[in-house]
């Protein structure tokens, strides 16, 4: 498997001598990555990764699910049983396994970004498969014991700027403790306000009540705080707390995955449905509309400290109840439905949808809002931007879509950039990368298509590799 | 008009050169019709066709509904009134009318499919319109006559190794058992087990108590059956009587053209559901409740004896109350509107979404899904694959939209392949050559960008073409 | 800045020569405008054109709304509060504003709508920018002054045959009046039936009963007609003659703005809400149902009058309530959301929608819609035609996934041709050249890929641009 040079670039050659030029101008920029699930401990720990199944395979919903698609199992792929059932434990088994499936993912983009991983970071230029997986293995793991495959190393390899993790407020925050108060060799602090590890503040958690826990995490939040969680204002107190604290370890952003978008104004509502959730006296409805109502308290607390708010909704989360019973959250059994914008976020536009200290960056898995929802919104609200497609859209025809049906309402000043979104930090640079050139394929087919000339392509694709993201998740300082 | 030999494929010459190529190793793979409407008399009888008219027109409703979308009505087109009004019976009258209407199917699959059959099963190399009306009206008459035109000459031409028809329940399956008592002269038999042709059990008037005349049917069964079907348990095991019956025809698959994607699992409830209805007291929600109901009892039954489950939601029938009044179902009066997947489906694949027995193909009329939502099903169930675009969508641009919004988080491989979902017999042929070349482009683009090697994409292909449709609609013994 | 030849045609080389040769045969095609918002007064006093600013930006909603996304207010930009707080009223300056970011309208279709006519209606081939913003506002400055620049005299240069505008029926029609007695230089009367310059019939603002105003605006019906609309069939006869002298003024549509398809068939329940709605005890349930019981009687007319019915739905007015209670109404915070017509149209289309003398044109602001609503109806209806995309999809990728959804189930004879839907009168040869070269590009595609010959798509290019809307506006007489 070698990686063509011109890959994802239009066929036509006018098409692709424009994309080819345009990528390269951007190929080499710094990598931001303002919104991601990596764990800290990897780069605070700086450990070697575990063996090629366990850094590729197993924590991939991506890869196990598909496989799961066609039969294989969770346990067969080494994901942990909730229940204590058995599971593959032998590294090589579950690689050899994948290996066997690997064509299951012709032409996706798990395929593109692993390809191009086991190539630019660990070069191997064969392809996988039955025949070869014990190649990959051995090659893999040899390269995985070696220093420069550590994950610091890596980080500076890869060239990426500032990292974004995502946690909870009741995480303690240990790990970007210790980032903190360590240097690069660049000089910059690994942690911290402006490091090159910083955290993200996902109350999702606390603002659920059916979430399993959830009386346990708002008494944490009271020990992490010191505040009274007892009432609705010693939430909101604590909750400020933490963003100091997660403003202190780097965070510019916040993260809600909320069910709906759905917003309210109506703080008296909250703390009323508040009290009763501690009471464990909330109903359905009060606990699907808590949610929404906080989402207008933390654009409240946005406007104070400056956090960017990230919303993205949409996701039924644990569709699959065979999975998610069997081997719990976060396996790939969640699956997107309709997701309506217009109606509701007006009551958070209408408090701060044109506050000069507030914005808000928009996702979706529903592509039908782009061109009707998103787009007029982005182009109609000075504080309204649009993120990446996301997840199940985070691919090369998802993102062309994505610009096709966004870019004429609401230009390209009003998207945010590429976010890689990922737990899997070797994939990082290949995701940048595909990003990059389908941003520059869709600037190439403007440019043929005299709609825009050379020099703004090239401008504009500068600024949505590094400064648009730069700017809008405020990377900046 | 001929039929260039690079039609559909994409205009840039790299691209177009891999699609001859991917075209050319499936343009000559038998035709599977898992899914279809053709009458199996025509098979069992092998009379010959009527006249051109009443072989290409009448039935059409793509084609009478676009006449009829310009002013021409269905009684000019020889459509028979359910009222008994007059109707053209003039098979060269009607033909000539379509003629002068040909244009506005410019561009349009109709058009694509008439103009190969023409051209590759009748040998006219010319462009049908008012002054060839007659010249093609002479020339298909006079090829219908002869006995290289007869229906199972034309199968065995057309290369056909499997084409399965729609029956309900009730239907006494004569033609069936006729074919299954024949032998083709490749030493198959034309229909039973195996055979080549082979039906399908479609239960929708069975479960839809506000279909006219269904307590009739309800009846009919009970006679077919010897089953008691004044009970819910006799109305189930007098299906699942007919499922062996069915499956003895060569059935392997059924199929559900319920109106949404709802379902439900409880069985008291049907029951209940059941009674009223026979008792005439079902209400309306009632009424639309049942079919979702009982699409988990077909699931039920499927795991027991391996019937494949189809399922066609989304279209509201008869919208076209005028069309509907003056002409009966199926004239053209279908209007589809939005069909929600993800929740409708939940109670089912709760139920059997992860058994290794059970497999559902899920069709569409609402494109907005197929990224949103079954994309994410199909590659997050095991017991899930989806099916071709259909109807409105089974189009060149349907069927590349299809491909680019389903691909990157499905694969191919939890895609089932080409269904021509058709009741026009001659035209088998173009529809397949139509698809194969349509993926035949998708491939080729992912080549061109070097998004999948020509090795690869060419195993697709036939993957798509032939093994995919066998195994997924259980055709495979 | 000089208007490539070959804008907005593919960039393959083969389609792209078809595609020129297709925008040869329409480009010098005059202009038909069948739907726009061009103030009559412009042509019937025929003054000057006030300075740059007030010309291109002031009024535009799609420029002051991409500013203020990114943070200019629209008293910044020169547009008047309705609080009477100050706003900028140099032109020199709004246009220097302008200028600095016109950036954000990178390959927009506002730039390149502007871009086509700094270029070829005023003849400056430079690109704005802060640089060159003086020298823009000079330039054209100077020209406005010009008499060839005059509205009248760029109406005969722009080589257009009709242009319709929009009144609500109590406007006093009184600018048609004026040009029905002035005849231009071609012989034609500026005016009145079959008139260069003609009215269309845009009753919204007397069937919204919420809509500030409104009892002022029944009475002022009476006034207007000597009608006593203190009773629904009084408001209905009122309504009956205004679209005679609409008709007089020219008009051969109606327009239609409602919130939702939703129509229901029921005068006696329109007379009550009307009733109820006059002594102001109206709910708001009632007053949203309103408009559609309206849009059933208006379709009754429309049958006794022949006026064609024109239907936008989907827009969700003034949603952004800090713009629009500072800036009012129509300064660019609207924002579409998800609109069904399938379900909501079927009591309008049961009583006309096979009527031989009723005509509705459907637009839409959610493209979920094109291929799962429109086209079906369309194609299945014989008094449905489509309109050209709308608003923000009335741009080159909007333009192009229209017909990709809509052509293949619909064909091209039931869609209705471009409507340029402007009030920015300079502005109208750049919107039709934009809309010819997608249909030009598409059509090339499909010549290209041989889904039809050239001769057949130079006749489809030549309806789509000029016959097709001649006919279905009813602008042929």
């Amino acid at each position: 498997m070698t990686l063509h040079p011109d890959r994802l670039f239009p066929a036509d050659e006018r098409t692709r001598a424009i994309a080819r030029e345009l990528h390269r101008q951007t190929a080499d920029l710094p990598l931001l990555s303002p919104h991601g699930h990596v764990d800290p401990r990897l780069i605070a720990e700086n450990l070697p990764f575990p063996d090629p199944a366990r850094l590729f395979v197993v924590p991939d919903h991506y890869l196990t699910r598909m496989l799961y698609s066609q039969g294989v199992t969770p346990g067969e792929l080494g994901v942990a049983s909730v229940r204590g059932e058995p599971s593959e434990i032998d590294g090589r088994t579950i690689w050899g396994r994948f290996a066997e499936h690997y064509r299951l993912f012709r032409g996706t983009p798990s395929k593109l970004w692993l390809d191009h991983t086991f190539a630019e970071v660990f070069g191997i230029y064969k392809e996988l498969g039955p025949d070869t997986a014990d190649e990959f293995y051995d090659h893999l793991s040899a390269r995985l014991a070696e220093p420069a495959y550590r994950p610091r190393a890596l980080f500076e390899r890869f060239n990426i700027e500032v990292l974004a993790t995502t946690e909870s407020p009741v995480d303690s925050l240990e790990p970007h403790a210790a980032l903190a108060a360590q240097t690069a060799a660049d000089g910059r602090a690994w942690g911290g306000r402006g490091g090159k590890v910083v955290t993200t503040f996902r109350p999702d958690n606390l603002v659920e009540p059916g979430w399993p826990g959830w009386h346990d995490r708002v008494e944490a939040l009271a020990e992490l705080t010191g505040e009274d969680t007892a009432t609705f204002d010693g939430f909101l107190t604590a909750l400020r707390s933490r963003r100091r604290d997660f403003i202190a370890a780097g965070a510019t952003c916040t993260d809600h995955g909320n069910l709906t978008a759905y917003t309210e104004d109506d703080p008296k509502a909250a703390a009323e449905i508040y009290a009763r959730a501690l009471a464990g006296e909330a109903d359905e409805a009060e606990i699907l509309r808590f949610p929404g109502l906080m989402l207008v308290e933390f654009a409240r607390m946005s406007v104070e400290d400056g956090l960017v708010m990230q919303l993205h909704p949409g996701s039924n989360r644990n569709h699959n109840e065979w999975l998610h019973a069997g081997w719990g959250r976060d396996v790939g059994g969640d699956i997107p439905n309709a997701t309506e914008y217009t109606r509701a976020l007006k009551p958070l536009l209408d408090a701060f949808g044109n506050h000069p200290r507030f914005r808000i960056v928009l996702y979706t898995l529903d592509e039908t809002v782009f061109s009707r929802e998103l787009a007029p919104l982005a182009g109609g609200y000075a504080s309204v931007f649009l993120g990446a497609p996301w997840w199940f859209l985070d691919s090369p025809e998802g993102m062309r879509r994505f610009r096709e049906a966004v870019h004429e309402t609401a230009g390209f000043y009003n998207t945010a950039g590429f976010v890689d979104d990922t737990r899997a930090f070797c994939s990082i640079p290949a995701r940048h990368d595909l990003a990059r050139r389908i941003d520059a394929a869709y600037l190439a087919r403007l440019v043929a298509e005299h709609r825009m000339t050379d020099a703004e392509a090239a401008d504009v694709a500068v600024d949505l590799a590094y400064n648009l993201p730069r700017k809008i998740y405020g990377l900046e300082k």
